[in-house]
């Protein structure tokens, strides 16, 4: 290997761009004495000029005009971390377009222009990295990429929302209702002061297309994805799923149902001994099933400066080292594929009602599911009087047919209110 | 990416070989629309020629000599599946001196004669890739030599055996004996009817040495890690872990403690917060702790045909590409390194010590712990009579002081005998 210098160009100083400038600067020599690429950050794209940033390098360009920094002749490679669709999306396609390797950790992005900026980097020969998009600094997409490349994968089951899943352990570990462990999620910095796009599972959503285009090359896109989030969970459901020696996750679901695949989110009760269910605060994880490699599981921080800094990192070193070996890492073309219906699907679902406390309520209620063919695996009634809450698990059950007794039971007079309804997963 | 064919000759057709080739035949069409490339196994060197092998491709040619696949002009790549130092070592480094990629899964060759091939590759501008050497299929080795190649790593902690996990996890869980949890594994196939190089940290101790090599760049081999096994632990070791809420895991520890680097194997009580100590039966899985990326876990199937036929298949299609790109995947010239002197290791220790059952027994003990600045954290005495055991936590202590201590203790007419010493980790 001989010693070449990388000049790389980044559009965004935030808290990512700040925390990789800091980390590349570490680890410089390090990087030099593994690979003999010199990697240097020549030109950043700020949106403020104005703003002091005393641990920069004096060397380094400082422009509010992230395209002077694409078209420069002195950027071999451009880094995005500004977020966003625009004007990353044309920033980026610029950079391809002249040739330039691209690494971003942009989800929004990809999960709405992924194909198209796939198959252009394709045909530019160079490389498009994005392993700071879906999961932080957990190695989700090299791992898919490369390790996986030639193994059947089966499902991939993802907790990728540190924000829901800060809440839900909040609400399962000290029994906090939802709002409050909400603002507790917003005083740490997890929560943004709106926080619909967490909690309404879409941020998860960005991130179970880009997983379904990488691991299954599927032509998958944001709006192809179903999404549910946790903003209906009490802490009742928590405590019956935990009672029931379950965890209540929030899941990106990415899985082969013969020659259909799933791509949704939702919250789902997980069994106590699946790996998944153990992962508490911020963290994520992402569990893969393959025939061959059998379970895999990969855990750790899925946002923050530094952890996504990593990822980052790793990425422009991977680029740099094949720009200087004149070579990429394609991307095969997407394919079309076929989503599952929701309807069709099959699963137990946790069903809680609000009934009104009289005899004769269960009978009722249980005929609905009966004459629905809807089998149940246990049933509890919690509260009394007007807070009384009939909680059913069913048997195996499709969606459409669950959805039918649902509407049913809420014509009934006895049925004050449909509670939440969660769907209950094996281990 | 054009189309190109990639002829592999395979070392080795036991339960892994004959994996690969089984999920390279069903995976063919697959890697070749992801890739351009058609990969193919044209020979295959076996240890008897006279056996039935029905599911082979009647193209293949099979041989008894090992050598003439590695000289074979019409054999592009090479998987050395053979296991054991030699002859692994000569046809590994016969493949090499011919200018071709290596794939192995051999454990033992790397930690001894690591250090000569890596170089001997690097020379030769070919890739030496081992994903499967290390934890089977789980994709630890390019995590760290890609994803991390930037990230200050800091720790490594690994329970990289399964069998052991496997035994010390029935211990826990069902109460057994170690012995009779040994048989279990036996039957099951998880240990040799010899299972020493498993149960004495030995094999543990190869993949530690690995480790080491690719995470740090340090030049270690298997004579330069100590190892401790599982052995001499007891029931009441583990039950009374799981009473202070730990686990008892083997672990490979590989970690920086200022210019010094840790390579070591040895169990150790972990407590139930740390997401190594939920990893059951024969699951492995390593925990990275760097500066940037922070906590990172990956989890999966560290032995077996398919799971490690995985591995072997993820490096096999990176080796192709790389041939066919005309690059390979170098590594740093591993370094000399100053490695901990075992007696200077700071550690909580768990000591059990069967006693004579008479008053003031305990306070004598107590006072050679105090003699020797040694606190303790809590202290339990189990059983009556003959059967008396005092079991203590220490503080952080030297282990040199700690075995100064225990060899007065031992010196005691109360002793009856000293029990098992193990390192207590925090969280």
């Amino acid at each position: 290997m001989g010693e070449s210098r990388i000049r790389i160009g980044l559009l965004g100083y935030g808290t990512v761009g700040s925390a990789f400038v800091d980390l590349l600067e570490s680890q410089k020599s390090t990087i030099l004495s593994r690979t003999g690429l010199e990697l240097v950050v020549t030109h950043i794209a700020v949106s403020d000029l104005n703003k002091d940033r005393p641990g920069l390098d004096t060397q380094t360009v400082l422009t509010d005009k992230p395209s002077e920094v694409i078209e420069n002749n002195e950027v071999d490679l451009v880094v995005e971390l500004m977020g966003g669709l625009l004007p990353a999306r044309d920033l980026v396609k610029a950079a391809l377009e002249k040739n330039k390797p691209v690494i971003t950790a942009n989800k929004e992005l990809l999960s709405k222009e992924g194909k198209y900026l796939f198959m252009l980097a394709g045909e530019r020969n160079v490389d498009l990295l994005f392993e700071a998009a879906v999961a932080g600094g957990i190695p989700l997409i090299r791992v898919l990429r490369e390790s996986l490349l030639g193994e059947p994968v089966e499902k991939i089951m993802g907790i990728v929302n540190g924000t829901t899943n800060y809440i839900l352990s909040q609400m399962e570990e000290n029994g906090m209702p939802y709002s409050e462990a909400l603002l507790e999620a917003q005083k740490l910095g997890y929560a943004e002061s709106d926080p619909t796009a967490d909690v309404s599972g879409q941020d998860a959503a960005s991130k179970a297309a880009i997983i379904a285009m990488v691991a299954f090359g599927a032509d998958v896109s944001l709006d192809d994805v179903l999404f549910e989030g946790i903003q209906n969970i009490s802490s009742a459901d928590v405590a019956f799923a935990s009672r029931a020696g379950c965890a209540i996750k929030l899941l990106a679901m990415i899985s082969k149902h013969g020659h259909e695949l799933e791509v949704q989110v939702y919250p789902a009760l997980l069994p106590n001994s699946h790996p998944l269910s153990s992962v508490r605060d911020s963290f994520n994880a992402v569990f893969v099933e393959g025939t061959a490699v059998d379970s895999l599981m990969l855990f750790g921080r899925g946002a923050g400066g530094m952890p996504t800094a990593s990822a980052v990192l790793g990425d422009v070193i991977d680029a740099a080292l094949n720009l200087s070996n004149k070579t990429y890492r394609g991307m095969e073309d997407l394919k079309e594929v076929s989503l599952l219906p929701s309807g069709e699907q099959k699963s137990a679902y946790y069903v809680s009602v609000q009934v009104v406390d009289e005899p004769g309520v269960l009978a009722t209620v249980a005929l609905v599911f009966a004459k629905s063919d809807i089998s149940i695996q246990t049933m509890e009634q919690e509260g009394m009087g007007r807070e009384a809450h009939l909680v059913f698990i069913t048997h195996e059950v499709e969606e459409s047919r669950l959805e039918d007794a649902l509407s049913q039971l809420s014509n009934l007079s006895c049925v004050e209110k449909l509670g939440t309804v969660i769907r209950v997963l094996e281990a």
